[in-house]
């Protein structure tokens, strides 16, 4: 359960429960330029280097069609997270935060999901411009961007 | 692995592996008026019906800083999903498409999510308005919505 985050002043972990209630596969793996979270960007660009995301058997008929779709997004498993923490500092000024008030890679269920342009698909692997996660992580899913929410309600009296 | 999906003309469905990867834990529950897929929204909307989502032990002190955020992204297991399809057809047009073109909640690793609106947080109890999902799925994670992306890159010769 440790990982690249040890636990800091502030922060909290928990006892995880000893079994889990649902199973993922990995579909595929996702390469890119960042071997360590120190050298990745905290969030990925559309104009961010070129990354290549492998998509294994017996999945590859799953892509068809997924090329009429210029942004998508990518789901991945954020393998080297430790889970346990509920409280998280950030090292810059110390201030402990909830976890589910943080985009953080340290979470009970370490998923991560990145929007990225797709640039092409050639074959198991899919081109992709906007990832933020490291080399070899594991890949969970590929979906078409939502289309945009409509615009929220104005507050009562507003208008 | 059968679910209320059942197999079309068209559809393609794969062995899944028998072991499965990393395990997921339920973090909490959503409570919605929908009980079928029939009844609830292909997306959920900001001024949708008000929905509940309960976080379980030892989750809590994870909410905190939570209500600072206007938006939210709920990530949750679609429990009642198939996950061996490649290909799926709507009724409507039976046209096979590949899962991954498809924001279908019938796919390999059925993680839903959505982004809504906070409407406040009472104990261990979130209020939102957005959800699409069905009463009694299990909840996987919440975030703060991401930041904008910055906009694309104009193509090459386009400016």
């Amino acid at each position: 359960m440790a990982g690249e985050h040890d636990v800091r002043p502030g922060e909290v972990a928990v006892a995880l429960p000893e079994a889990t209630d649902a199973g993922l596969i990995f579909i595929g793996r996702i390469h890119t330029p960042w071997t360590t979270r120190r050298e990745a960007p905290h969030q990925g660009s559309p104009d961010g280097p070129l990354c290549r995301i492998e998509v294994f058997d017996p999945w590859l008929p799953a892509l068809a069609g997924l090329d009429r779709h210029e942004r998508i997004e990518v789901f991945y498993w954020l393998h080297r997270s430790r889970r346990d923490l509920v409280t998280q500092c950030r090292a810059s000024d110390g201030i402990a935060r909830g976890t589910f008030s943080l985009r953080t890679p340290v979470r009970p269920n370490p998923i991560g999901t990145s929007i990225v342009q797709l640039v092409g698909i050639e074959g198991c692997v899919v081109l992709v411009r906007g990832l933020d996660c490291l080399d070899g992580t594991p890949l969970l899913d590929l979906k078409p961007d939502r289309k945009p929410a409509p615009p929220a309600p104005l507050p009562s009296g507003a208008g």
